[in-house]
């Protein structure tokens, strides 16, 4: 049974403060200047950690887009809400357009929650949970969707493969590179603006309604194909992914300020992070920077799973404040939770906590950082140590070709590839005084001894109660691509699904 | 001959701008939380930066302390003012305590001019350019002297080596690990502490007596063997190295903030950087970070050169500034000339450049860096373009030893182990993309032809003009050691030298 405070009607839910969740989509920790980026182009996202709070440790629960996502709006680890595979093991795993998975109904999802507080629930930009209709964001608690259920990958021949649809609430309204244009050549697409302009509107609109939101601004924009309007494309010193980033910081600010102007801001939580670690693979063009960090997306290493993050709030968090508590994006969901004055389900195991103390009160709260690929528990974090049960970057075969999640960074031993058990003598790590993961304890010190003591009990104690969800993404079939999404009869966009031919999904890394 | 504008006497001499250096010792430019250190624990620079400007193209003269200071204190490239050897090609060398060599009678140096201006100089700390008496800081330009001609290195024996003194103005007034202990378990040294009253003491002294003055804060903590004074021991998530950069944080902020008491910040000039990057071959205990850059003291690479760097100057630099002027400490030289109304030496080549265009009226001045090692021009910098005309991390004999100056970064065909020359077919890189010079530029592109052509052009304007100095640091014999300093009869720490042996000194890197 689901515990729950209403809320008592128009006037109460006035009060109710509005939540509004800025995820980038494959950011880096070192991508914005408050971080460190070298350019520091990033002069909107800076003042409001400079208004706000600035998490240093603040991690995503898994380093790849879908999981992460799922992990955020259940605030459950992939590996209990299904998010993951078990075709292999340690395996990253997504959503692309033959996944016959998602979201399945039993997760409840914040904007379910915070629906019955009487909260209007916005997604802008991309789902990953699923494209089949059953996954679709508004029968999981949104109540307004404009974006993408995938990744802006393409373009398709809508014969092989069609191209990803674009969403306005339960029907599409395009597609992309044919309705919404993205030129791989330049870079150029107006996307952000789109989104931008959804998010002011909404705001507007509930702000004028007096009632209380929540607005998940998921954009993806630096996500390669990286893409940014005309008007800042060559403006970052960066190159194509900086006019990205700079379009962001750019976005961040109007959202922000349009806040203060309608006089919501201090009813207003904002946070600001992303879903995983900057696609070194990508970079220089299509990926960002994980700054002082080892390796990036798709590892487990801090680069692949330590994110930028900045809680907002004026008149209620003070300004400059910097946090060392170890976060989560599943701690949004426990935060939006006690925002909006409601209890997590008390039915299942809820991962995130409640970050409102460490937020308002400056509290530190002892708790893990699990990090999974996959089935696999790779590592965990408490305090400044970090042990590692697993290493992998991915294969020698994959390596060989070229696809290197670690470019110009090796650490003997550690970014393996092979997959290396350490389960009786994990890699530990001190990242205080090595954030980059270069320098392993000795194994015979008194400190290794005590540190690995206490990280291997709470990994004890976690997998002693951990009941794993159904893996959602093991089998791929073509028959359930984008084919015919609800609204392409009016827009003549339907196309023939070939087939189906289940198959089990193949995941390299 | 020189061209000097005078002061015009104590009145006139009232109304300088003092000059204050902060110069740290092996700091890098991801050891403050400004430039993006993760356990972010420099509030002090922080504010300072935040009053103040930011620079994030700032640069070295030389990966190596004694030549970068050299330059500094000349505003000339070692390669002209001597601190280079020609022993090997592109070795790095320094003073060490058998060095013969030193500052050269020829060379003019920062507070020998200044002085002829009415300011009162003091270095306080490590001064680096000669132990012999002819090289005595008092001899070149400073009145004032509290600290050491050499690094802490130590204990020795005082038979085969003596232990390095440390001066008050003329005389010694101990040695290290004798009166000036520093207790290598532990970490723990007083000395920043001194250093600290040093400085407020001379500021309160300057400012009751009226004078203008130059002070050269050349602290050393951070350099190993790193220490900090008991109260800091154990306060930095990052261990013994973030102690003692948290100690040095807290003295800035105490030199500040006796500045503002006195009510002199309004005139005194602040600058605060360091000497070379992080030694990253002593991390993570006795070393710092480069934060995104690639390797660290010892190279041409961004870790080993890029350093930070805050502008401070209450009333005259705006507060928040951030600069992508190509910066480098020999425009300390002209800069501080600038502010106290003199000229710099016109029979000589300067290298510095005045920046208090770019710090007062946010200025950009186009000019290049020259990356040098020893005896060669490794590379040079021009806008976002970096080309690499030689490569050398270390040798091979070397690095199998464990002797590595990137440790967990290697970049095929960039850290290379043989001294790679690349004249013919730089090695380019744009460092607004790519600040961790980890992926080449395509040698076929059109953007990689216009960049060399322009960067080859700068190089081959700079090689004609070139006149090197008299190499000083070739010769090395144990009876120059600190036997005997000055002063050593009162304190009964006399040692006899022995013979003189006169040897090339060996450079390994």
């Amino acid at each position: 049974p689901l515990c729950l405070c209403w809320a008592l009607g128009p006037a109460a839910a006035a009060a109710a403060t509005n939540i509004l969740l800025l995820l980038m989509d494959d950011m880096g920790w070192g991508d914005l200047g408050a971080f460190g980026e070298p350019s520091k182009e990033t002069p909107n996202l800076d003042q409001m950690a400079a208004e706000g709070m600035l998490f240093l440790d603040f991690y995503t629960a898994n380093p790849l887009c879908s999981p992460s996502r799922a992990a955020l709006l259940t605030g459950r680890l992939p590996v209990r809400n299904g998010f993951y595979t078990t075709n292999g093991h340690a395996r990253n795993a997504y959503t692309p357009q033959d996944i016959v998975g998602g979201i399945p109904d039993s997760e409840i999802l914040l904007p379910e929650l915070l629906k019955k507080a009487g909260y209007t629930n916005k997604i802008i930009g991309k789902w990953h949970l699923g494209h089949q209709p059953q996954f679709h964001p508004l029968r999981h608690g949104f109540d307004e969707w404009f974006g993408s259920p995938n990744c802006h990958f393409g373009p398709y021949d809508n014969r092989e493969r069609p191209n990803i649809p674009v969403y306005r609430d339960w029907e599409m309204v395009g597609r992309y590179y044919e309705d919404f244009k993205i030129d791989l050549k330049t870079g150029e697409a107006n996307l952000t603006q789109l989104y931008l302009q959804e998010a002011l509107d909404f705001i507007s609109k509930q702000q004028a309604n007096q009632q209380p939101f929540f607005l998940y601004w998921a954009i993806d924009a630096t996500h390669a194909p990286v893409y940014a309007s005309k008007q800042f494309l060559g403006t970052s010193q960066r190159g194509l992914y900086g006019d990205a980033v700079r379009e962001i910081d750019d976005s961040v600010g109007k959202i922000l300020k349009h806040l203060q102007q309608l006089g919501i801001s201090e009813n207003t939580f904002v946070f600001f992070t992303s879903d995983n670690g900057a696609a070194l693979i990508s970079a220089p063009k299509q990926g960002g920077s994980n700054g002082p960090f080892l390796c990036g997306k798709q590892t487990t290493f801090e680069g692949g799973m330590r994110e930028p993050a900045i809680a907002w709030w004026p008149g209620h968090i003070p300004a400059g404040g910097v946090s060392h508590q170890l976060g989560s994006v599943m701690d949004l969901f426990s935060t939006s939770l006690s925002l909006a004055g409601l209890q997590p389900p008390s039915d299942r195991q809820i991962d995130g906590i409640d970050l409102l103390p460490v937020i308002l009160q400056g509290k530190l709260i002892d708790r893990p950082i699990f990090y999974y690929r996959g089935n696999e528990l790779m590592a965990v974090r408490a305090g400044l140590y970090k042990a590692h049960y697993w290493t992998w970057s991915n294969s020698w075969e994959e390596h060989s070709k070229g696809i290197d999640f670690c470019p110009g960074q090796s650490v003997a031993g550690v970014t393996t590839h092979t997959q290396e058990e350490h389960t009786y003598l994990p890699l530990l790590f001190h990242l205080g005084r090595d954030p980059g993961e270069k320098y392993p304890l000795s194994f015979a010190s008194e400190e290794y001894q005590e540190a690995v003591e206490r990280l291997s009990g709470l990994v004890q104690q976690h997998k002693a109660s951990l009941v794993p969800g159904q893996p959602q993404l093991n089998v791929c079939d073509q028959a359930v691509m984008n084919w015919s999404p609800p609204g392409c009869e009016k827009l003549g966009k339907c196309l023939k699904a070939p087939q189906s031919d289940p198959q089990k999904c193949s995941w390299p890394h």
